[in-house]
């Protein structure tokens, strides 16, 4: 194993500090140079041996910390408005992924709270009226959720249709006097507009999250596990599971926030802001937990196969990078599609726990791990073949020493929990330790999965009584929410737009 | 039955109103003449037939609410600094019960209400260092409690040690550092200061409030069912239920909130209180639900077989009233044990549903409805004989149209649930409706017993994130609190008063 190491002076502090775990008596030492911005004064060692690692007495904390730091700075010291291609994905984050790259690690989670902020946002109570709403007007989400200063636009707010056959997903009130009978809210779309976060970003970045599932896991079972043609293009052979196909195509004319299927919401948006950012450098990452990475996957294939992503800039055809960062996935799809996917160039890593099941499912029978595969799904046309997209981030929650040795799912599932293993991940058979010194109480918002000796209240995420307000007469009341916009009036155009543009692009490849 | 009818004539609504389900056909009306403070003007029918009814067009709502308003002015038009010993029970109640006085209801809604203060404040979750006090500075309670309005100041918290065999109605922490191993708030010790209060209630009110147990009813189980004489005086025959009497006057000497028994510390404030207040006119109302209940007769009972309501007034020795209005109460101690408190002039005032199981217990075998219990208790010292003290309101769930047709006891038995049927019960056989228009929503605070029509979550009183807050640096913690007072340090100072005054109370009488 090549090992890192550092001997770091601090003579303020009189600190002598080397990194832990990564070294065995009696590795020689390279002796290495460089520069940190921010921590007291570094000078580097002269080549040692380690069997005088006895004579430090070191700070593990503090030259933990230090290192990292460092390890960022020696591994990729460019910033990253210059490396984010590769963080996106554009080699398949080879290299990356062990050692766990620190820019990467702080982009994955950064985009898991995109994913994450559907689930802490999303009305779930069926005594409510507004069940399966997002609980806040997309003007005010990111604030409301102190996001703020991530420096995105809510663009647009994405609802499908509930009259599918997943009823284990869709919340519904028990209320008769509703918002709507059919629609539930599924994600929204957002735009980096803030000039700051653009520079640091290196290009304007479109976010498409979706919705998933927190803890409630049985519309596992109402998965039909049939494979239908997805038809976006003209490939019949690419298929996709059928419920998450209908999720994501299903429209429904008497309610109004359905006239539009959510496919046809996300495309019309994605349109529409290209459209808006012409000649700028932009980038499409599509995140999702659980369901909402099913959805994230499909949409990210049909972007691409709409060719949404690929732009006239006067004098050439450029293409705009689509990223997925998923969690907790589903298989979506059979090889082909994961064939196609490939070929279309949509990144996506896929970020899992090995102890959790959904990640195996559909598919049992057959999937990408079973070698005659493309045999059975060419030449017999096997109906129940399943196969991942992407690249994988395997986690395994045992590791970390802040959580409880459980295999319950809804623990093992859980988003922030592997938003938690992300922040500790530093690579195969590395230590865990907390990167970013992610808050572990994040890990318990909807959950009980922390150790107890931490003191976190299990599924603290909540509402002050439940939303209910005293209005003037002293009465304790739901109050009543600003009407929901269904649709912008300009998404017909843009969807039209869609469906030309797919049709010329087609023509000129 | 002698109906109350009134026909109401208001010129500038045009409105005539008259009761509705009080009247049968062919009943004689006597006509009345009365005087309304705020109403429209209100002018008395001549008698009339009820044969006549039907020419009537009333608004039946507004009809009853100026009816139930008239109703208070003629049934008892004394204010209630005038009738508040009637009120508080100096004739038994007698009469106003049925129908149910509208003063007498509201005084006992208000003392409820300080009892259900008792849960709203309370922090249950085990994942808390705090888990087993009251959420609220004593300096705030009132006021956190949205309670300000009600003019009372609140002069001590109640602790009581777990170091006895109810092991399911403590709460305990699942941390090892915590604010004690042993304590329990029990409730606290109140008194009215407001001078407008207190000439409205026609004298000072000593409140003191116990906590229950809202839903969580496994402490019944554990009840041992043994009767041991109280001695708090010299008769051995007064006998109360064993685990009542160890959470009433056990001590824990290593634990600083624990080092006297919530007996001395309650006997000791109403000691200082009467003492700060000497010469005023005084009155000591207990209030608890539950296990609270319990522990609000037991030191109804303390407080008067120990003298402290005997006051000497310079001339005379007076006699501070003391009334318990208690919510679904067990069974307290052994029949001799009612004849004292009788004998002292304890009045209790028993609100139950009769479909709760609570008042039921202990005394299953023997309690006050078998006739020979006074045989068994004298003759063949019965171990296990029973007998509620006071009188009975009992109300019956399903007379009211908001609640479900439930039998769960977690919604019987619930104390908001109780308040709320007070407000509806207006006499046996009659209709139910809300007398003072109680916000039906609270009903659900802990519970879900309202009917899902009426949109109201169940369960909704909670605090927003468990009380987890953002700290400076952005990470989420339940913040410290102010350290909690243990006792007075005048305590033992009052606690021996409390001994001299029994005892020369005792030589006086």
């Amino acid at each position: 194993m090549a090992a890192l190491f550092l001997c770091i002076y601090n003579p303020k502090y009189n600190l002598q500090a080397f990194s832990r775990g990564l070294l065995a008596r009696g590795d020689t030492i390279k002796p290495i140079r460089l520069q940190l911005s921010k921590k007291p004064s570094v000078r580097t060692s002269s080549a040692i041996k380690c069997s005088s690692l006895s004579s430090f007495t070191p700070n593990l904390d503090e030259a933990q910390e230090i290192l990292e730091e460092a390890q960022e700075h020696m591994e990729d010291n460019r910033p990253l408005h210059e490396a984010w291609r590769e963080i996106q994905g554009c080699s398949d984050w080879k290299d990356l992924l062990d050692p766990m790259n620190p820019y990467l690690r702080k982009e994955i989670i950064r985009y898991g709270e995109f994913a994450q902020a559907c689930y802490d946002s999303f009305d779930f109570d069926p005594r409510s009226k507004y069940c399966g709403t997002c609980k806040y007007q997309g003007a005010h989400f990111f604030e409301k959720l102190d996001m703020a200063d991530r420096g995105y636009h809510m663009t647009r707010y994405l609802y499908a249709t509930s009259n599918i056959n997943l009823p284990n997903f869709f919340q519904k009130s028990n209320l008769s006097s509703v918002w709507s009978q059919h629609a539930n809210w599924m994600g929204y779309v957002a735009v980096s507009t803030d000039e700051n976060e653009i520079r640091r970003l290196g290009r304007r970045d479109i976010v498409v999250a979706w919705r998933g599932t927190v803890t409630y896991l049985e519309w596992i079972h109402d998965l039909k596990d049939i494979l239908c043609p997805a038809h976006f293009r003209d490939d019949p052979s690419i298929k996709i599971e059928s419920g998450f196909l209908d999720l994501y195509t299903t429209k429904e004319t008497t309610c109004k926030y359905c006239t539009f299927s959510v496919r046809e919401q996300v495309l019309a948006e994605i349109k529409r802001i290209i459209e808006r950012y012409k000649g700028e450098e932009l980038s499409i990452t599509i995140t999702g937990h659980s369901l909402g990475a099913a959805l994230a996957i499909l949409s990210a294939y049909d972007i691409a196969e709409m060719k949404l992503n690929i732009v006239d800039n006067g004098t050439s055809m450029a293409k705009i990078p689509i990223t997925v960062f998923s969690f907790s996935s589903p298989r979506v799809g059979n090889l082909k599609f994961k064939e196609r996917c490939d070929e279309l160039g949509i990144k996506v890593l896929r970020v899992t726990n090995v102890h959790d099941k959904v990640p195996t499912v559909p598919g049992i029978f057959a999937n990408e791990k079973f070698q005659y595969q493309k045999y059975i799904e060419d030449k017999i046309s096997f109906p129940w073949s399943y196969a991942h997209v992407g690249a994988e981030l395997a986690l395994d929650h045992t590791e970390s020493p802040f959580l409880k040795q459980t295999r319950d799912l809804g623990c093992v599932h859980n988003l922030e929990a592997h938003l938690h293993l992300v922040d500790g991940y530093h690579g195969k058979g590395r230590q865990f330790s907390l990167a970013t010194k992610r808050d572990i109480a994040l890990v318990n918002k909807s959950s009980d999965f922390l150790k107890s000796e931490y003191g976190v209240p299990a599924h603290w995420r909540q509402d002050e009584n439940k939303g209910m307000v005293r209005s003037g007469d002293g009465r304790w009341i739901l109050p009543e929410r600003p009407g929901l916009e269904a649709h912008p009036p300009d998404t017909a155009h843009h969807l039209e737009q869609v469906l030309k543009l797919s049709k010329s692009s087609l023509e000129m490849l």
